[in-house]
């Protein structure tokens, strides 16, 4: 007869008393608590692959930190180890269980997984789930940490993953608005200030400084994303390294940047450190920097292919979907808005980050599972963001060069050029005339006499207006 | 030999051409082109179950009125119904598979809810799917509407249906502590300005401010909830009904309000009602004050039980689960903490709410997506806070009494109840000389013959400093 | 020999000591610690009028009510009066000295005005300047009263007052656009969905859309505003009451109510009156609503005379000024901009005022200073923004008839209308094929032979695309 | 007889035509429609003598970098130098009118700094104010300039010189803590998590954390700043750098650099510095950062000293002034309040101008006005927050060491430094048999026999309390 699995169940104690779980949980009691006390999202911290495995990172080194000093058996480390790596390699992640909003300052997600690894590691001790005596998820897979210190370095571990995909994308996307910029370098248009024609410019300029942006952004996360280096592993609970090693904290860093592979370095503060969420707040304040710029830019997108008939319509972004549930033919620049949407989520996460990161009390920060829970969302969505406008829009977009020489050609804007030689007032004069007769600043400035025509030719060649230019007598 | 479903397909048309879907999905062409653009959130609209339940309702109430005008046959009409109750019933949710965040103005959100009842409706009167000349998503489920009219309607249906649980769970919440407000009537304890002591109040007058605070939110939420009452459908594309029955849109709003029973009410001008997001940003301010006062409740409950020993410890909340996984014995506010983080997230989630309004142009506003993504997670969040501070924290809480009492006896602060009698210049020195040496205003004032003994008792009984009191001379 | 005014003292007495103060000054020592403890802003509360002026409400209110119930003497009750009469004159604003922005939760604001008030009355008695045992600002003007119910109302009336003033002028401006809609009822123009042409509309409806949401804004407004008629005066310290006497609460508001004509009632429960910010949270909520919508307008103004040549170029605004140092014959359109950015400075202040409002702690709010300082900007420079707006921009706004009309006819739009004729599947293939070839769809239309001329005419009739219309077999 | 020097009026002619400024006024025609076009905040940029001081570095730097070029004549340049000196030593600050809320992109703030500079360099040349032929305010004084390279320029110097001046000030605060951890290193006391007694560090470890707070803010500020050194001057009207000659914007640079001292450099690329407001957004979010920490410590420091006698009581702030108009000898934490208050404006100021650089369009962002407005508010109101803060707040803490010392000797949560020798479930047992009997764990963990008495004393010596220790067998 088979057992049923569902409902045996093993007996664990806590503070509070026993409770049940059931006998297949990797998981104890301290994470049934939880997930009975946290019902808010329904969504699991397991859904957060980068924070499941930095964790387990964490753990790793900690065990391999711990040994290091003689304070953990090599056979409890290996076995904590052999765990670690598992689920570093995408195993258990689904005994990851606790809702990603919970309260506890993170409490409920570390011993989520001290109780995970504890027990796998236990199995491959050859011992059974539950059998803490032989390795406790507080004793020995918690050895030397608490809390306070792993939560926070959980955090930035999988903010530095998640923050070096969004960094590439962005690099990716940069490429794309930079061979735009070289396929549109000689298509002449108005440039635009306030909505209004001002002077020439090119297409290619334009998306070139789409580029540029882009590029600044990505030295600017790169750069905070080096303030989130900065751990406090060993500062156990409040900073100051209670039940840790004198040597522990140095060690564990060590083995962590072993471990990962990432430059980790203990602050230099260790109390500091732990109650500081300053990091978090920055990264966020620079991602919601890189979601203003590029929610500008879609804007802009959006305005240069407004059309088809009636708009701008100076550039074409590539048709992705049928634009309406009722208007045939109607097609719309589905791609940018999504961009957009992505960004005002971005700024508002960044306001919870700030409410969060303020209302942390004395020694530590208890509301830092709300601030991962928005700031990784922050950078997922805009790494999908970015990877779906680079795929399914930039590389597409067409310019309608024809309707741009155009616009230069009959526009008032042209005027400016003549500042340097016919004088302000008289060009005032000019643009006036212009736009009240419907002609054009060439032939009026002909008319009146204020220059001869070689010279007017000169002055406005195309290649002139787009760059300072001499001003001869 | 099984046919191997996940590799059969059928070929659907669109403006961009063909493509082949799943032959199992009652999705169509529309929907998988959305599918492949918006790879945003990973999380669809099917996980949303109350927009899913609002879109089959207009479906169906659309249904009817295209019947009830002559403009759907009743065959039609009934496999429409069949399919969209069966929706309302729990029925195909996995199939409304676009991402939450998506581009497009809803559009791939209705086209998705088109193609899933175009296709079962199909089944329902005989036919396959994806056999459209019988039955089509856009001719005959989408008849006289557009998604700029059935997408602002179905998100205004569904969070009426959330706000109206948030409602429930909040009145909850007040019974909760209204319950605690009778039970500490007669605790007497200082009340607290900046902090400080100030004078004396019950335990009793603090819990039933808790609860009145709620009411108000309650009668606050109820009336912006009205606003979202007020529906565009009949607007079709852009307010002026083109394509639909000049009588549709009074039919189709008459229809909605019998299939669903919430007193839906069409807009006076279907224009203005067509791009404006009002009402959702006034029910996210709503929802955010509720965020900050139920964040405001939930720091006074962390301060009031601060301790053990050396903090407030005016209050015990209900121990939850331990709470730390280094500090043993340690018990920590974890309910209200988790609340306070809804909050922030609620307070964060109206920025973007008035990022995406602002972002509106002319007669439409492509960006309501992300205030639905943002308006669902603030409501159920909120709802999910209250019902777990109610059910965990609330209820459990207790008195530390004697001290309490203690706090008053000692307490400067009740020199205040003297200023009529002695004066503010009087009762500052008194106070004074209390805080200097550590003596009782009590001892000071009769040591100081300010008052006769009888006098001063009178003014310090209890029950006479919670409330107002005649001045004798 | 003329004194020195600026030089001569005289010298006050409170907790901390001694302090002399200029002999000319009507503020007192309690003002003179504020000044030196807050030089923040540098504007003082003297600066907002609607505030003084509420303030000497509420102290005129207080008098009178305290005399009513024998508590305060005829004489000093009439020179408090008149001090305040004076005041609400507008007299002795320049005596209200601290900083807008201040700690004490508003205690210096209470008693800058009771000092202010106190000397004021003691020299219409015939005593010089602090000569306070005649009537002194604690025990006479402050009398039954605390900082803590008589600046949260003075906060309240006085956003009552600006509110009022905001309403007005939304209302006006309203009118002007509603006249415009007048004005534009015949020009037919192509709608706009997602910046791409979607089906006709006319010019009148679209203005008429930006009355009608002011006109839904001013009654959300007015709704709002009825919250701040809430007052806590009788409350005291906390909400108990104490020092006042039973009838001191009904008697103040009936007294204010007299001498202001604002209907103000007393809150229910006055502990949880004292402590709650959610009205000015409330308030602040639907100022971001009107911000949020305002914003949205004069995008789509902005939008709408983009140009001169190559933007929408569909209305004129006003010339207002030259708009550039060096592009001659520029014109910019300065007025939406400028009111584009209150908006974004009121929803900025919203985000203030929400963080301000969750760190109220137990019985008392401390930061309503802030509060005040954010709200009274947002509606003062709201009301400017529409006056502004109404007055510069709207009024002027002209229409390119010719360009509007030419728009419609040679859109591809207009084939939604054939939707009910010719199926959404036939009406796409026109569509593409218009988009394709650059030509009309009327004539493509024709050619298909998908519907005869007579018909065709009359279902593209301009008056019959901008409203529903019945579908004829 | 005297000139009536108010009525007395010069005529002026702009783009829109005629119009007469008083004949004493500097500034000229297109100031004045500024002033009647934006009544709105009653602030000019006067009052901001950083950005006026900006204005007229900038404009000498142009002055000599035209005339380096051979396109200004000498005497015109000195006469533009002389008139800006003047400026720069605070004359004529009066005539910069326009309100700081301004739409039209910052061009009324240049014309007005145009229109100042050339009247005044008009008068010092010996002609009349108004005579433009001999100095023309656009052709001159604005000479190879544009507002859109002018402006920005200009908030970027003004915000340098002002966060520069916070930066002492946070470097000042921070010696302030800095001397009292000093001073409290040896006063031991329980740290706390979540508001619950955590295990014992030293006060001084916490004030030394508020000052390593502050100087990592310090650090990043500085960084930031960094940012606003890339200018823009030479772009002209897009970036294009029309009408500039090409070696104007490296001469400039240099002029402006020398001029003022400060190592400003020239963007890489013009066209997207013209348009990007993405250094103004970074320093925005890390003066965000900091108010988000400066107010973390205040909430800290006003739960430290709350009291007098029923809350934590561990440090007592200086009294700065009575606390209750009716409370008599209260005292409260106003000048923690103040700050707290300024970070919370920072913070919404943050999200204005989030909004103001998102709406930016194209070439050029109109909304620089009310970021600069936001901005500079954010900067001296920081400044003025951490000024008073040190010098009425922190420098007067004092410590109640005794209560601490007991706080530690009666707490449970030295419990933890046992873990490591007696384990974590002996540990919990001991801690809640003395949460339950309000016994000592001293005593407990002796009376269980759980550690000899020598070795649990050498465990709970103070000094090896509060960090790492070798654990002994």
């Amino acid at each position: 007869m088979p057992e049923d699995s569902m409902t045996k169940t093993r007996s664990e104690h806590d503070l509070l008393g026993d409770r049940n779980v059931p006998a297949k949980a990797y998981w104890g009691v301290h994470t049934l608590r939880a997930v009975e006390n946290f019902p808010i999202s329904g969504q699991t911290i397991g859904q957060v692959p980068d924070l499941v495995v930095a964790l387990a990172c964490i753990k790793q080194a900690a065990a391999l930190a711990n040994a290091d000093l003689g304070l953990l058996k090599p056979a409890r480390r290996d076995a904590i180890v052999a765990a670690c790596e598992e689920i570093r390699a995408g195993k258990l992640h689904d005994q990851f269980v606790v809702d990603q909003i919970q309260g506890g300052a993170g409490t409920s997600t570390n011993m989520n997984a001290n109780e995970v690894i504890a027990n796998r590691a236990l199995e491959i001790m050859g011992y059974h789930k539950g059998e803490y005596a032989h390795l406790h998820p507080n004793e020995h897979v918690n050895q030397s940490q608490s809390t306070n210190d792993v939560y926070p370095t959980a955090l930035k571990l999988a903010a530095w993953f998640g923050i070096h995909r969004l960094i590439l994308a962005m690099g990716t996307l940069r490429g794309a608005f930079a061979e735009k910029a070289v396929e549109f370098a000689d298509v002449l248009k108005m440039g635009r200030t306030q909505l209004q024609e001002a002077v020439p410019m090119t297409l290619g300029q334009e998306f070139n400084a789409f580029a540029i942006m882009l590029g600044e952004d990505e030295l600017r996360l790169a750069e905070a994303a080096q303030l989130i280096l900065e751990i406090n592993l060993g500062a156990t609970a409040i900073g100051t390294g209670i039940t840790a090693h004198p040597d522990y904290a140095a060690r564990v860093c060590a083995r962590l940047a072993e471990v990962t592979g990432v430059p980790v370095v203990t602050a230099a503060d260790l109390v500091e450190a732990t109650q500081d969420c300053g990091a978090f707040v920055q990264v966020s304040g620079v991602l919601k920097r890189v979601a203003v710029k590029l929610s500008k830019t879609c804007n802009d997108l959006r305005l240069l292919s407004s059309g088809p008939r009636a708009g701008f319509a100076e550039i074409n972004l590539p048709a992705r979907q049928a634009g309406s549930s009722i208007m045939p033919g109607k097609v719309n620049p589905v791609i940018p808005e999504v961009v957009n949407q992505v960004a005002f989520e971005v700024i508002g996460n960044d306001v919870t980050i700030s409410f969060a990161a303020e209302a942390g009390q004395l020694q530590l920060n208890a509301f830092e599972p709300i601030i991962a829970y928005s700031l990784f969302r922050s950078v997922s969505h805009l790494t999908a963001a970015c990877n779906t406008l680079e795929d399914h829009c930039i590389r597409g977009i067409t310019a309608n060069r024809e309707k741009l020489r155009l616009s230069v050609e009959t526009s008032i804007g042209i005027v400016t050029a003549l500042n340097p030689y016919i004088g302000y007032a008289n060009a005032t004069e000019v643009a006036l005339e212009a736009h009240h007769t419907g002609r054009g600043v060439y032939e009026l400035v002909l008319e009146k006499g204020l220059l001869p025509k070689a010279r007017l030719d000169a002055i406005l060649r195309p290649e002139e207006l787009t760059r300072p230019q001499k001003i001869v007598a």
